[in-house]
This record gives C-alpha cells, structure tokens and sequence, in this order.
C-alpha cells in the first residue's frame, strides 16, 4: 500500500470534494487479491470488445486494437512487468487504466454497455470454472490411484470397524473402494455447480440491462458458456454458484479427514497397517524417533478453513438486499482460499495415495482378534434355521465364554460350540476364518475379493 | 421418558451385566424424533421381505405375514394407537419387536441379511427423497406465483437499487422475475442431489455385506431407487446427501432471507413500496398503530438456524473413521430441522407472494428521486460520440448541479444541460424519463416491460 | 397445534380485518418451545408487580392479587393441568390471559410500563443465569472425579502422544489432569458471562423506556440481578448473552469432543488403555461382540449441533438494524438445545469418568514400544555437553539402529550405544527407562508423579 | 516458493532417506504467514535464554549472545534486510538457524528444555494479547467518538423502530448510546480472554515437560504473564484462547454489521436520515449521481469472515486426541485474519463514527409519520384509570380513524378523539407531541434527553 496524494485517477472522482484516506484505502482495495482474476478480467474484455464491434456499437478498428492491447497487458502481467497500482482499487481498473495508457481512446469505449457489476460477475465464473475444471483432474487422478491400490490389495484382509470396535473383516482393497465412491460423488456435484455457473451474466450492466443492442448469446459463444443469464438483476447479485462450489468443497474436504483420520490411526504404532512415504512426513524437532504424519493432519486440519470459507460466504449473503452491494467484494477471499486449499490438498493426496505401503500381516493378525467372525457364527445358525434374534444371544455368549477363556472363538473346540447351541456342527469351521468371512460377503458391493474385483472392473468399464 | 428397571428388551443385552441408568438411556434413546421415519422403515423392510422370498432366503408365507404385519402396524401409527417405547431405543426396534409380538418368530427373520446400519440408511435417504419431492412442488408453487405478480407489474416502474441508493429505474415485474431465478437455480439443486441420493444402501449389512444372496436391485426396484450403492461400507457410513441436502436448504434460506430484507424494507413506512396482507403480519402489544411484517422477518430470522443445521451436519462428519459410528445418530434432529424449515418457509412464502400488493405510486415517485436516469444521460452523450469515461464525468457535474438546484436532471433546461456539454439536444428529453429509461433496456434479460413480458413467455414455455 | 377458528384471543387483532391462517399460526408461536421459561416469567411479573406498587403505578391489592395469583398457575403448570394455547402465541400471553381470567381486571394492569420485548429479554437473561448455574455445578462434579481419576492414576505411566505417534511417556494422572484444565478453563468463561448477563433489561418497555415512574433497580434486587441495564434500545435487540453462552458451550463441547476421541480409541481393542463401565455403552444388533463406547461417540457427535446452535444466532444477528425484530424469536430453539445438549453431556460425563478402568499393563506395554524415551537420550547427550541440535542427529541414529534390529534403545548395549557417541556412559541407563523418564519430568506442570500430586493438591487447596 | 534440491536443513532430516516434494513442502511450510510471529518469538527466546542462564543450564555468556543476536536480527527483520527461507518451514527455524549463523553453537543450545510446541504456543499467546490490547485502544477511541455525538444529538428526535416500523420516537443521541453499550460489553470480553490467555505455556516442552530444571515463573515474569499454565499436555495442545478471541471478534463483527445496516438504511434517499463523509464512500463506474455507503457495506460483508474465522477453529479442534497434532498449524491463518479484519473494521468506524452528520429535520419529519405517538395515547388512557389491554383497543381503534382520514393522531380534533373514549380531555395534547412523548421516557436507560445525558455522564465518570 503505497498510495499518497489524492486519488486523481479513482474513477468516479467527479463528485467529490474529499479524498479517500489511506485507511479506507486499504479496507476498500481489492487488486492485492483479486489481480488473479486477469486472465477471466481479460478474456472477458476481449469477447465483450468482438461483440461491441459485432453489433456496430464500436469500430471494428477500435475493438482490434483493444483486443491486441490486452493480449500485450497479458503477456506484461505474466512476465512480472505490469505494475498492480491500489490507488486504481481492484484489477478491472488496473487493466482498462493500463489498456487506455497504450492505446488511447479506444480504451475509453472498451466499458461500453457494461458495468463493473457484471464484469467482475463473469470474471468470477470464468475462474471457477477454470478451478472446477483443474480439480476435477485432480480427482480423476486421485481415483485412478486408489482404483490401483484397491487392485493391489484386493485379498487383504484387515478389521472392519464400527464404532472403532473391529465388527467384521474386510480387504484393504473394499476399503480403498469406499474411499473413492466418496470422491466419485464429490466429482458429480462440481460437474452440477459448473453447469449451474456456465452462464454469461455480461449485459446485465450495472443492474437493468443497457441500452446498448448487445447480442449476448455471441459473447457467450465467445468465453464458452452454455448460455445467458435471464435477468439483470439476478445476475449482478448471484452469488451462488460461489457458495455452491464451497459447499462442495466443504464436503471433499470432509471425506479427506476422514481419510486422513485413517491414515492418521493406521499410522499409529497401535494400528501399524500401513506406511506413509517418508515425503508425506516429518520428524520432530524433539524426538528423532517420530515419524508424524503431517500430510494427513494438516489435511485433517484444513477442513475446517474450507467450512469456514462457506461459512463467510453464507452469512455474506443472508438479507442482502437487490442488487449488487459492496458487501460481495468480500466474496473473493474466502472462495480463493476455498479453491487453494481443495486444490492442494487434492493434489497432495493423489500423489500420495498410491504410495500407501500396507503392512497386510498387521492388518491381518489385527482383524484375527475382537472375534471378527462372530457374525458369521450367527449367519450360520441362521441358515441351521434359528430366527436371527435368537442366534445373537446364542454368539453373544459364546464370545463371552471365548473371552473368558482368552481366545478366539474360531480357536473353540467343537464340544465347546455345541454347549451354546446343538445345531452347531463341524462344517461351522468352514464359516468362521478370516478368508470364509470374507469371501462370503460376495452381495453386490461387499467386502469378498471376488466382488472388489468387479468393483473394480465396473469402475474401469466407466472410464 | 418413562423408563424403569432394567432394560430387558434392550437388543443387544446378551452381553453385558450392567443396566443403563436412566440418564444414558435418555441421551441414548432416538425414538422420540426418528419415530417420524415410520412410513419408510416400514416400506424399507416390507421391501427387504419380499426380496427374501424372491431369493429363497425366507419362506413365502414368513414374507406375506410380514408384510401384512407392517401395514397393520402402519395403521396403528397413524391411528394413534401405537405406543412407542423408549427402552426400544429407536424407530425400527419399537416397530421390529411390536411385529415378533403381533406374528411370532417370523418376525424374528426380518433382520436376516441387514443390520440397522443399513436400514437406517435406507429409511433416510427415502425420506429425503420425500421431503424433496414435497420441496420441489413448494418451489413451482412459489415460483408459479411470483411470475403472475411478474406479469401484473411488468410495466410498473420503481428504483432499482445498487449499494441500496436509488441506481436506475427498473419494473417491479423484473425485480420479482429475480427472486423466481434464484428459486428455479435452487430447484434444479435439488434435483441432482435426489439423483444423487436415489440409491439404496440396503444389503451392505453392518459394514461389509453379507453372506445372504440378496437380489439388491430388486429391492432397489421396489423401493422405486434407481440402483444400489456401489461399496457397502461407504453406505453404511455416508450421509453426504443430508449435507448437500442441508447445503441446498440453506441457499434456498439465503434467498428467502434476501426477499424478507426486501419486503421489510418496501413496508416500512420510509418507503411504503408494498403492502403484506393483514395475515401475514401482526401487531404490537404496546403500539396499536403497527404492522409488522412478521412473517418476512422469521422467515429471516430461520435463515440461522438451517444453516446451522448444515454446521452440524459438516463438524458431526469431519474427521470420523469408517464405518458406522455412533456419532451419525447425531444426523437426524438437525436434517429434520432443516427439512421442516425449509417446508414452513416456503409454504408461507407461496400463501403470501402472490398477494403482495404494490402501491406503484409510491414505486413510481421513489424512482423519480435520486437521479436514477443518470446513466441514461451518460449513454445519450455516448451516442452522441462521447467516450464513456468522460460522459461520466460529464453527467456527474450536471448531477452536482441539479442536487445544489434541487430538482431532478430531467427537470433542467435544456441550457442548462448544455452548460455541460454542447453535445446535449432536444431529443435528451426522450432518454431521461423514468418510463424512456425503463423501455430502452431491452437487452436480453433487461428491465424493459418487453424483455420482461418475454422472459414470463419463456419461462412458461418451459412449465 | 389445534388452532380453529379466528384468533378472537390475539392481543393485537384490534386493527385488523383478516384472521391469520393456521399456517402462519404454526409458523409465528413459540409457545411450543417458550413455555418452559414459565418460572422466569412468573418471576419476573412478579417482580413488575411489587416494584409498580412500590411506586404507586399500581394499587398494593392489585399487586397482591397478582403475585398470588401467578404462584397458583406455576403451580397448576407444575401440577401438569395448565392448558397451554396456541392461538395465544406465547408463554407470556398463555400467563397473562389466566391470570385475567383467574383474578380478573387486576390481570389487565399486570402489563403496565413494560412490553413483550422487555419482557421476554428478562426471562431468557434469568433462564439462562438458571442454567449456567446449573452446568457450574456440572463443571465442578466432572471436575472433582478427574481429580479422584488422576490421583488414583498418578504413577500409571502410559505413552503420550503427538501426531498420534508414541512421543514420551506421560502418567495416566497428568493426562486426566490435561482434560480437567480444559474445564475448569470453561468454568471461568460461564462465570464471565453471567456477570454480564446478570443485569435487569425490564423497564426498557418496547425500545424507548416508558412513562411510567418504574423504579428497575428495585425489581432488579428482587430478581437478584448485579444491576440494571443501560439503554432501552440496546436491552431489548441485545441477545449477547446468548451467544457468548453458546460460544463458551461450543468451546465445551470441542473439549468433550476431545476427551471422546481418546476414550474411543483407548476403548479399541488396538489401544486396549481402559474399559468403560457397560452401562456407557452399547451392543450390536449383529455383531454379538461388540461393546461400542456409544457415550463418548454421542457426546463427539452432539458436538456438531451445539457449533451448529452458536451460528444459528449469530446468523440471526447478523445484520438486524435496532430494536427489536421478530427475528429474535428464533433465538429460543438454539440456545435452549444448546443448553440441553451441553447439559446432558456435562451430566453424563460426570457420571463415567470416575468410573473409567484403566488398564495399567496395556497403557505401560504401549509405552515401552515407539521409542519414547528418545528424548531422554537426547537430554542425557546435552547433560554431557552436546548442543541440543546435535544430540538430536545421534539419536536420531540410534532409533534407526534400535528399529533394523526390533528393540528399544534401552535394550541396545552400551557398546552399541558408544557407537553413536563416546559420551555415553554406563549411567545412560538411569535415564532411559520409562519410570525414569517420567520421574525427571518434574518443571512446575510437567507428567512426573511428584508434579502431578503436587498439582492435586494445588486443585483441592483452590476449592 | 523457491525451494530446490534435497532439504539439508530440515531440522529433522536424520532419520529420513526421502526428501520431501516440492508440493509437500508448500503444503507443509507456514513461514509465509507465521514470520509475522517474529517479535513474540525472539521475545519468547530471549526470555527463555536469560531463564536458562539464571538456573544454570546455559552460561551466562551463552545467554548474553543469543539476547544480543536476537536483537539483531529483530533489526534485520525490520529494515527488511532478513532473508526468509522456506525449506527452513516456520518463522522459529528460520529465526534460530540464523541465530547460530551469526553466533555459532550458543545458538544451538537455546533450544535446550523446549520444544516447537511450548515455543509456537508462546509466541501465539503474546501475538493476541498484542492485538487484544490494540484492539481496546480502537473500541474506547470508538467509543469516545460515540459519547460525543450522542451528546451533540441528545436532542434530536427520530423515529424509533421495530420490526423496522416506526414504533416510538428516540432521540438520536440514545441511539448512539445502544451502539455503544455493545462495544463496551465487548470490551470486557475481550479483557477477560486476555486474562485468561496471559499464562505462560513455556516449560511444557514437547508435551511432557522437561528434565532440566527450569523457573517457568521467572520466564513468566520477563514477559510480562501473570502466571503459568498448570498442565503441560494441555499447554501444547490448548488453542483455547485462540478461539475464545474469535467468537468475541465474531460478535464484535455482528454489532458493527447491525450498525453498518442502519448506517447503510439511513443513507439511502428513502431514509435520509444521515451523510457519511465523502471519504467513507465511493461512487459508481456507470451511474454518476451514486454517492455508496462503501464503508458500512465493506464491514458488514467482511462480519462472515469473521464467523468464518471461528468455524474454521472450531472445526480444527473438534476431535483430536492429545497432545500437539500438525492440525494445529491451521490454527494460525484464520486466527490472524481475524484480528486484521476486526482492527482494520473498528479503526475505520472510530474514524468515521465522530462525522456522522446527521439530517435532523429529516429525522424528525419521518418520526412524525407513522403514529409514533400511539403508545403514549394509551399511557395517557391508563393515567385516566383504563387497564392497559383496553386501552390498546381504544388506540388501535383511533390510529385506524387517523389513517382513513390521512392525518396524525395528534391532529384530530378533541371530539374525534373523544369518540373513541370519554376519558380523553385537552391535556392529551400535552402527551401526544414528538417532544413531549421523548421527554417523558425518562425512566433510568430511557431515550429522554434528560436521561440520554445522565448517561452520558455516567460513561464520562467511568473513565
């Protein structure tokens, strides 16, 4: 923040007698973060230029120049050598200040028939448009690894858990698989939120449409959207393709903690199942023995600043009234640090997730405690023909006879079984290992090896 | 809460030697709000009979009993007659265990193959659906609604409002055409998270499937879900649905909170823009003389509350491990909350639009204050060649002028005007009048009484 | 909700023609919910009552007739046999209107000098003083039975954790005396915030005071508040304190959060650290084995909701203009399921930590495993003249060695050792065990026995 | 982001044989925003130094050089000369590793009985009693700016609302008065956060306090805490205060966003009620006669971030285990956009709040519409013996005669008047006027001029 003297260049001086202080400079000014929007700031420009001269409301002459001259300001901007300036607030002003500096008049013309209302509207769409895409990338990648690692570890068998209590077994693989239906669907509603956003609010002006006989539809054509906004008013003031996207974002980043807690406890010397790459960790500056997993905490600890960014934005807009509002310049921070911290944590977690090591005897002798297979004792007193209900209590005692004795309950001997029930037979032990447990559960989506498989192969027929 | 000695019933008591004391059971105990899924843990497990006897896993006769017994049950429900227990804990023990009572052990073989787990997860996804399917027609309503007020002002002129000062003169047919595009965006989100939701999770058992032949997709089918979920302990433990459910919820609740701004503010004395019928407002204790717009304001005020709601729902899911935990029964009273705000709101919302009256006089006179043909002037003097930065400076002098002489632009002279730019003629009058002004924005999606009249041809079109 | 007919009863239908509907009935009462502040506003009427015939507004007979009348209903709302009427909207009005009917034009009078909206602000100021006395006692409950947990565990040493990776050996007693910190922290935020709602709003009347001779400092002795509040218009919008108990409750339940994190997973059989008592938990409906520490998971889950409850209201707050809105009756639902979730919770807790088992073998078995006496070597290095730095590279070293060959680094020999650094000598080994670890932790808060009994006795000194 | 190469000086790089990624490093890094910690942490260490030397763990010219090079590079920092690396992650390392540059192995044992988990929890604690005490300085600036103009307006009446209809007249100066009883509420919450904040964490080392024998309460002393944490488990872990700033920061946000929409509501043409400076306001780029409320507008959009700030926290600490987690590095960003937004807010309304000009005719003019009086009709009516409840009728009765008629209660004639009750005499006219109804709500806290300087005089004598 370098501004001094008054502001000769703000753009609506004309009316008044004061000057902007420093301070309210700085609460106001907005090109320190929203100068990452040049790109959509100019490709907006340069479309709503064409359909000015398109419509014969600018020269085609003029509209060249300005197209040519942005393209320079570009290339300025990505070499380091255009000079941001706060006294010029936000970067609309920046560019257009700049456009006008080299090629005169023509820059002038360039805010015909628009306002900065709808401009920095379709900038705005533009560039989550540009992150949905780039994060859908990350998500294809981040599954395709999983899908590879569920591949990898399709037999391995671990405890299942519920309530963190080990409940039944099931593979590594069934698990990595749960891990990406999660993502999957977080890739469905960010292609919904950009079929939502994809349309060109340009032409809305400042809040009722122009005068000007813009064609709408060509410089939608133009930037790529999918059509038109309906109403001016709507259109300046819409925000909600921002909190949508958040909302989204909110969710994802819910299923990385939740991941991340995973990794987190598998990663503890309690659990041991898996391995994170050395990368993904760091030591302590204390204890040389750590081995801490900080991608997944800081993951786990980023969610809630993307919870909080929809959060800004939901009570941004609550009882806002039409139209546009000064309010909403406070909507780029929270979305940006939204599209940041998605992005890298994404792109983190695919690089990392197809290196997860499994330490497959840890997971297996873990799943061989906490009598795993005591649903399968009670399946195969159901299909002896006992009403489940009864078989329940009928295995809840023989895994308290089994605790007792300080063993499993596959570990009984055939004389013990039948003390709890006379339908249980010899054939039982064919029901309550480990690899029967899991290669019984072959319903559609569950944990047998045979039915990851097909997972799998449904997942890679789709692609 | 009435519970008292020993928790005899309790389903899972086999094991243990201790009785919950009252105080658990009462933070324990969901019967008192998830009752309300009756209708759908019935269908649920009405479906899941009848897909047993189609794959030979219960005998006909068992199924048919069964299904029988529930509608039995249903009718007791809505009758009144049912007593719900508390010591049963939940909505499907109280309904499993008066079915065993009413038909016997084959009662006892309804939970063969699932677990709560997956039946709850059933029972809220076919309420969600319901609850949307109720929301959706709510919206149309208003919507449907807000388009005849749309038609009925189309041509009546009011201010248009940026940073809420008086901007540029639009109709109230357009501003209400606003509102209507934020609940058809709000629709089509709630469509995709139906489709979304519109799997069934049953047969993925506790977390791992099951060793019974389930034939999902027929159940699927009778349940009228369009597949089945893909991983069963991603099933077991997603509620992503009663997030984007809550996330749309609250989007929708902005909007509302938006429009409430809105109508407090027309029904203020200080603008008088609009009149609420009686019924929708109430009066003051201590002041006979007021009418308060009560609705729109709890209609704000619930804003909060959903989109706590959908907090709730995000901190509940962060960081949990799969599969199922405890925590999510922790989902429910929130997702109801939301879902019965949402419904009232909307409700009213659809009673009260359409009889909104607007006192276009006052509509009128307000858009004649504020100089709000300015920009009219500005776009006149770009026509006349003028580069629009400086007409702008050149209309914000004339503006200057005009507040000092007190009277609007179009009320000084034509020498005057002249002062200020010699490009100024006759035919300005016929640019600066509210109704020249309004008429001109004809750009697709403008203010002009044309465009708006077009947009209505076009949203009924779609209908 | 039984409302039928017109609301002959509303107290402000003088003015108007039409009759709310049923559906703006259901949406506008808040008897539903603001009925159990009944004995806060008995109180409160009362107080009105004897501080009006104090100053001569009302005749000493009428008040009496009042304050005796109004005991009488808190007895018949007590006694269960008060009728509750929607169709009189609130709690208030349910009162007010018995009380006329009871004792007849005296009733008329009670309202005099004061308004709904000062009304309702002293009857949630009283409720909520109510209840932080309450959790108070909760707090200090809790509080004692970690003292009593951490006294009895003073020397059990267990593995503390950072990163969830084995980082030193804590005791079991430190760790408690970890979590009673936090409460007693969030003790003294409760206490803050009653000092800052313990002042009267009554005699504020609608927004502007009222005509009447009120004296409040009066009525504000007979209800026991600190004093009177200083502006009318700010009295009746401020719902501060509602907030900042939400916040301090939110900030409660993170910490329960917390503490239920560790409780499930020392409750895993991977961790093995504790039981907790049966009656805190549950079974499965499946898996017979399964003892699910349902409590703590309630109590993490409910955390959500009560984060949720704080947005709720400063959602609602956001943006009001002053006074009074009907917006503010939507504080009542979250702060009161505020108070009840934060209630049950501190209660339940209460009850189960005493009674936590620890089991000692598990808890020390784990802290012999992860190297967590590393630091130890590293300190014991220093004490031998080495920079911290450089102590950190050798036994950073060493660890690697220990972990190639699958011991500790106490089982290394000390020729082993000396391969690191010649300054390890023979006494190396009084520093590296887990007892000895533990007991040099003694700086002022630090995990040795010593300290933490020297803490205990610092807690029960304070009480 | 320049790092290259392997991390040679990753503090922590014994024990690994990867080096992290470029991508995991800018995950990872947090120097980028926590450099601005530098002054706490040199504070921190010179503190811990100078312990250290005085308990003889560290020579006293040890300590001396660390105290005197850390001052050096303060100065570095602050002429801008300091070279921050990323691949040295945090302000800490990059702050010692030039520490040792310049004073060689001294430098290297002043890490000696801590650790970056006491280290970073000290630096944070100072950080925001820095702001919390800046922070009051701007509340009680804001403050005094309020006392002036409340007192330069005590006279002036304006309407007073509810429900945003004009209910009873107010003086403008009581309206300030509300504004700012909010403020000094927060002021005390803010001076009780930092009571509770101000205890010194240092000596808790890791996690489990330290072996050397270290005098926390002297490290206490040299920085000015007033204590020390009890629990060191806790004292690394503890971000309470953190969040307990946020939520006070987060209501502070809620009563400038309601200020802010009045000030905004009062701005626009339809209000009128005041002029903001010139340079608290910006024009239009389209519409030259907008004169924008910028500032009110700014600071009520930036209230979300703010709420979202505490979300983001609160969601951060929900759910971990003891003791430090790398969750907690995200405590820092929203935790410092906070205190910027919250400063930069309350500086800019300090400045702004003092030049309020208010329109005093325009306010008095609105208080004459709206039947503000009407209250005070009935007051007089209860003078004369009616029980309140009927005189509200008698009132709303009236109030709708003077609509029909389109004039003013206080303009009927004394027969319109006593048609409606016998009991109105000539005095009524006494009651019924704008200034005799402000002047007799002089009940301690009400908006009578006489009671508006009685207050202000309290607030004079209070500081």
């Amino acid at each position: 923040m370098t501004q001094s003297g008054p502001d000769k260049n703000a753009m609506w001086s004309g009316r008044f007698s004061e000057s902007n202080t420093e301070l309210v400079a700085r609460l106001s000014e907005s090109v320190s973060f929203d100068k990452r929007l040049y790109r959509q700031d100019i490709a907006g420009s340069q479309a709503h230029a064409r359909m000015l001269a398109k419509v014969g409301v600018l020269a085609q002459a003029d509209a060249d120049k300005i197209v040519a001259g942005l393209d320079e300001i570009r290339a300025e901007i990505e070499s380091g050598k255009f000079e941001w300036k706060t006294e010029l607030e936000d970067v609309h002003m920046n560019i257009e200040s700049r456009l006008t500096e080299r090629i005169g008049d023509a820059g002038k013309r360039l805010h015909t028939g628009r306002s900065r209302n709808d401009q920095v509207a379709t900038d705005i769409r533009l560039y989550v448009r540009d992150v949905i895409d780039n994060v859908v990338m990350l998500i294809d990648r981040l599954a395709a690894g999983l899908l590879d690692l569920a591949e990898r570890e399709a037999d391995s068998v671990m405890p299942g858990f519920t309530h963190l209590q080990i409940a039944q077994p099931v593979t590594f693989g069934h698990h990595m698989l749960a891990w990406r239906e999660q993502i999957v669907r977080d890739r469905t509603r960010l292609v919904d939120c950009r079929k939502r956003l994809n349309l060109l609010p340009l032409g809305s002006a400042a809040l009722a449409g122009t005068v000007y006989p813009l064609d709408r539809h060509y410089a939608a054509e133009l930037l790529g959207f999918d059509g038109v906004t309906e109403n001016s008013l709507d259109a300046v003031s819409d925000r909600d393709f921002a909190i949508e996207f958040c909302a989204a974002a909110s969710l994802i980043m819910v299923h990385l903690s939740r991941w991340s807690e995973e990794l987190i406890l598998w990663s503890t010397p309690m659990f041991g199942f898996v391995n994170l790459p050395d990368r993904f960790c760091t030591g302590s500056s204390i204890m040389p023995q750590k081995k801490n997993p900080d991608v997944p905490e800081l993951v786990r600890g980023k969610t809630g600043r993307v919870i909080g960014d929809l959060n800004a934005l939901l009570v941004l807009m609550k009882g806002q009234p039409l139209a546009y509002n000064r309010d909403n310049q406070e909507d780029k921070e929270p979305l940006f640090d939204a599209c940041d911290t998605l992005s890298i944590c994404l792109e983190v977690y695919g690089e990392m997730a197809p290196h997860i090591r499994v330490n497959r005897e840890a997971c297996r002798a873990a799943a061989a405690k906490g009598f795993s297979t005591a649903t399968d004792l009670a399946d195969y007193l159901v299909g002896k023909g006992l009403p489940f209900r009864d078989a329940h209590h009928v295995v809840g005692a023989t895994v308290g006879f089994a605790a007792k004795k300080g063993c499993d309950i596959c570990e009984l001997s055939l004389e013990e079984l039948q003390t709890f029930s006379a339908l249980i037979q010899k054939d039982v032990f064919d029901h309550i290992t480990l690899d029967a447990s899991v290669a019984a559960r072959k319903t559609y989506g569950g944990t047998a090896p045979e039915q990851v498989r097909a997972a799998i192969a449904r997942a890679r027929a789709k692609l």
